[in-house]
């Protein structure tokens, strides 16, 4: 990621944005995913366009100043928001340092006599890491959010795998999946080929299916992964 | 397919489910289908948020009691219900066991002077399979609705091969078509390659052209298998 | 093509069809193609649902009888029948025989102050192949409108090669092309790839480029090409 | 390209066009792209039938006059207009050449507070190019609009490679790209594979990534650049 | 097979052959196989110029007189010969049909204190299928010596599978494998790939991976088999 | 073909060759051929250094002056001379134009009670094209020798084809073919690829299959085919 | 390995064997590998046939008595012998339990004033493996041989990696190398295909060039390695 | 290249080497190349074991001392030395440094009635190098011996492109070639496939045909070739 390749988005100061994945056809469908670096003093007090999109942020590197419904967020390394849609919101760098985050898109679908789930604010610290079962420890994942609340319409988690780690079984959903990788690399088996895998890449999946995966070391693997959820498939009206 | 990987939806409850198709472009564009797990006690009384859809249901295992129309109907494995648009609908798992059904939904195209078919309940047990002509009975289609009926828009049928069965002719339509393996396994000509298809995987073709098959034993191989029909393409307005 | 894998379409009588096209993503996105085969009796008085559809009709073999705009037309084999959007037509096949023609249809692109053009019916025998010039007479095309009249947005039309004709220069256009073979056989260069296409295959292409072409012999090889032509292209509103 | 495969477009006398990039699902989804070829007299009036579009013009060769806002402008070779929706503009050939265009075209996305751009006409003779820092000048961009300016949605640049330049870091945004080779030849990396590009040819890519580029000689290698830039992501509303 | 294609062999008259398999670096090493078309009243005085060649013949139609060691021998279809190396044979063809055999030679690898086997001559009809353990009888080897003889050094086999039978488990030597398909047909799992085989194809193979078969029906499938075995792998003199 | 590539042989004098094939494993293991340019006044007393080779010439272009047997033969274009090992034989370039030829050289394989045969000169224009039966003239073959004549152990012939013509039907022996494309250019399926060949284009083939041809036209299609024949697969003494 | 697919030897008794490697062209060319079984009394007396072959003997499981130079050995899981050519030796399994190893065999390169090694009998478990530097012990070899010791011409190794072990820098000899994994399974990037292997497969390699590894879990992933060393590359005569 | 995958020779002090060819079946079959590294006082007073074979010697980096025929050679980085058969030969490196050398060795094909050349040593500065013709001196050869002098059977040549220098006609000879690029990196195009090449890389081919090569910057592109010439194809006697 370098200087000359930049974008720019309006109402956001001294910011460049990397974007990762959005919605074009045969490819993302649901969602959008930027990499953003703010400069010191940077950041945005307009940083959404569209009142119907809800986001998450996760925070890389630096430290951000979150504002929303007029409380005041420290935004560290690991930390991480839940924004619904229509949020009042800005974001702010007010720090001597770049700070770097994704910021993950979505366009709430609100469902009769489901409420909105209110904005929140955690760190990734504070989230423990469930095993999987039958992995002795080493396929792990941070959930932000519970899965059985069906208020959400899309989960940002955080998963990670020790030096050795295998998945046992493939995951065979047609859900949308957005996986950047936060560290270390992997092998992974999608379909027929092993496809390695490591930091900074991003894969974009309509089915998912790792039915295998070699994670390399010696330090651990990990992945920021988006998926749509807890909602019935869209029935398109073709006329 | 474990516990992990299950997703909800609204209003139904102690119910699980993997999304097996969803409209998404250049994948499925017409329909979506589940497979749905419903524990003792679960199931939904607003099992679907879209008026428009349609759905045919087919049970694999356990029993379920499907409400429509104010009229109760047992559904043991075999069981098949088709539910026009707008039906009126509750689905509950009444039994001590697991129920296990596929759920096909599809946005009915009405068409002006064409009745919407009602709703009906019945049992694969119940419908003779269908001969193709030339195969010697190695190859029967078990259809639940009559081909020549035009208020149905799309078809769910089960399809039989006896091990050593072989499809004698392509089909050549471009029409969407979903198959999911019930039993047995089989090698597949689909274009110029061979593919080896099992009991739980599932195919989605959009030109369905399977110019060989060769059914492999002991047991039969069997599929249920979605496609659309009866209705004129419908001409997008590009601007 | 044989019987049990047959379409209906309502207000069709003792008619069958196969669907070679239709507006998927990522496949034709601006046109349908049947191919229809109407039994003695058979045909339709409502052949059309949508009103904004233009067509053009093509006989394969048998003969049908065309009433549009209250005047009645004997369709031979080579019949060809233009058909604007809105039209009052009807077709029936009052022969002892099964007639087949070619269904192409188009959502019809309205520009203001360009008249839609009128009704047409013409015969593949009246209208001469124009040759390509610098190839001897071994390629050729009949053209049915004329290529500078505006009024039509798609051209359906027929081009024959002798054996051992060539495509001498390839075309390069982002335009949908259907192709479906009429007669004989050929081998064409697309992409890096030799294909082989004989009579009854279809191809779909968005950028036609046969850089080369090799039409076996002992007959000629000869095609229905569909084309949209004319029009701006359309530039989507993303939001 | 050769005579019989141009198009026309309504309101355009005396001129032929080939359409190098449209709106189609996994094709180009933002922007249609027109090489346009202009009889001496010829031109339009009502060269634009879409209120919405904004647009680029680049001239290839030969002379033409834009009138734009009540202005004339004569364009030479190099010549380079941006024409916001909305403009009132004309183009005619007044000389007795042939003149050839690029017309880029793309639906204006506005932004509540930031205005709409006002049409400028320059030469790519008077932009100069700008050395990517690292590549010792052997790889340079002209770049007609300020890229900090968010009032601009696309760019239309030129880029210059002098023989045997490297790209020195892959550029990895999901944005869309359509180049246009003006000259010369060079061999890129894109994905996995080496492929050959010359004067001519044109790539349309979402993931623009050559992680590598040799520039053949003995000339420069050059090429006309759209990319959409300075919006949020659009978010689908799937129902 | 057709006349045009055939070849001819010294002092064999009224003959013609195909070469299906002979000694080539890359492909069979160790043995060659034709299949040979004997008119009325042609054959062969002098049948084999190898003093040092061993040699299977397998009749497939017409009848051929083998005279071995001063013994004549009546060979009916299915009819089989063993000739160790070195063998006083003739081989005629004294009925009024056409006669087609196959011919496997091999120079037979002599042990010291190990005897050369004589000559013998049988019919597939004396000899019975043994079941694989494991495949219900549907997959069978007729063997025509012993396989713990190990004064072979190769052995020609018949194997039949019944519709839908299936190979249980994989055969992993580095053996030489020539197999040509005598009835029926079957798809094969060699390495990765699915590939179809029928009646009169020829495959040649190092390393026999048959991981799964699907045998079409309606008949058996059923081919001939040579494999070298019973000797120590030869290890070269580089120098 | 050019200058600064040309190969030299020893006792050959104003000569340059190129050599298109030759024995090496996996690849042509039993024939050479080379191109051979002769400048005036150049050629060969001591044309060949292995005394058991046999030789093909024919010459493309260019006239030669063959000795051989104390007899001199002029070699115009076309003209085809057979050498059996240890001719003794001379070739000289006495006009004022450059002479180019091709050598085919392939060890002789002697059989006990079979002669050697003579040397001998001819020109392709004395030799009748044959008829395949089923082509309508389309597809001719030129033989130099009768294929029933056993003591040649190689053959080069001259096979033509005109616009359109096709291959009925596949050749599937295992024998080395060399195929030297003379004149025009045509469209070969090999295995499951279709490849374009054209003058001045070799292919080398264990096994020729060329399952369907589509010779290009204007005019007529030639090659020259060496393939050996008429003798027993050699078996290799592993130890 | 089933019993079906076992082979014999000369005098080897009570003995089957899988050949996973022997000297073919286009494969092994300078050794060859079998894995062989003895079931209680079994073994040999005359084991190998080729005076000039050296071997390795490396023993799976069970226990052999392995008799050379007059001198008795027991051979336990883990027993390793080397036996220079022309050994009188023999190999007894004179336990109540199949005894399983490998048998690897080369045709010995002697060399003018270089001494043949002498037989050795020793155990893996007395020999340290050597960390490779740079992999924090993750990868380790156990080495048989000195590899300064030119007397060898090749060396049969042992190589161990723990999870997540990753090979740092490629081997790029062309050497011929025969691995036979013993225990776990990896990922390998082989050329640019990551290839998986896993206990009881068997690589050949002319050149290994594992530019990265992903051993997995839990447990160690180690293989048997044979290859060629020490030698001048033999330069063939061709003629 | 590192420490743990060198290989010995035998009558070599202080010395490791890299064997990049050798002649293995469907490999290079002529020659063999190794890179030697010779520490300090190491080198070989026997350095060949073949009496046959020919070779050339071209220093990388460092100085050693070649003594032949009785006379001490200084070789110092692009030092060059042909040792023709039987030559009485020692290297020494009697520096304090390593040196690093290329050994490129061939059994030599002597002809009846032509020279053994003699041994000689130069230095690659010595060699002016020859421009290609039509490539503006962007392509340069620097040959060892006369092209012309068919004494020598082989010639190991050192190719220099300028950066953007292009290849502007094939080479077409069944000749093999191995290839170390000594400088510099260059794609090219080899059968269809583009392939980057560059410093430390091999390529060994049969037929060198690279239609095209874009040599990258800013240094040349450079490389010491191997090829066989001046000698008839051998035949070889199959029996």
């Amino acid at each position: 990621m370098r200087d000359i390749v930049t974008s720019q988005l309006p109402f956001w100061d001294n910011t460049r944005l990397w974007v990762i994945a959005r919605p074009l056809s045969g490819f993302a469908e649901t969602f959008s995913q930027y990499i953003v670096e703010v400069s010191p003093g940077g950041g945005s007090d307009k940083p959404e366009a569209d009142p119907g999109a809800s986001a998450v942020l996760f925070v890389v590197s630096g430290n951000l100043v979150l504002t929303v419904g007029g409380e005041k967020h420290e935004l560290a390394p690991g930390g991480y928001a839940f924004l619904p849609p229509s949020s009042d919101w800005t974001l702010r760098n007010t720090s001597d340092e770049l700070a770097t985050f994704h910021f993950v898109r979505k366009a709430y679908e609100a469902v009769d006599g489901i409420d909105v789930p209110a904005a929140f604010v955690t760190n990734e610290a504070e989230v423990e890491g469930i095993e999987m079962p039958g992995t002795e420890g080493r396929w792990r994942t941070q959930r932000f959010v519970d899965p059985l609340d069906v208020r959400y319409d899309f989960h940002v988690n955080i998963v990670s795998f020790e030096p050795g780690g295998v998945i046992p079984f493939p995951e065979t959903h047609v859900m949308e999946h957005g996986i950047y990788i936060l560290e270390g690399k992997a092998v992974y088996l999608l379909n027929k080929d092993w496809v390695e895998v490591q930091e900074g890449d991003f894969l974009w999946l309509r089915a998912f299916c790792p039915q295998a995966c070699y994670a390399g070391g010696p330090g651990p693997f990990r992945y920021l992964i988006y998926k749509d959820v807890n909602r019935h498939a869209k029935l398109p009206r073709l006329s």
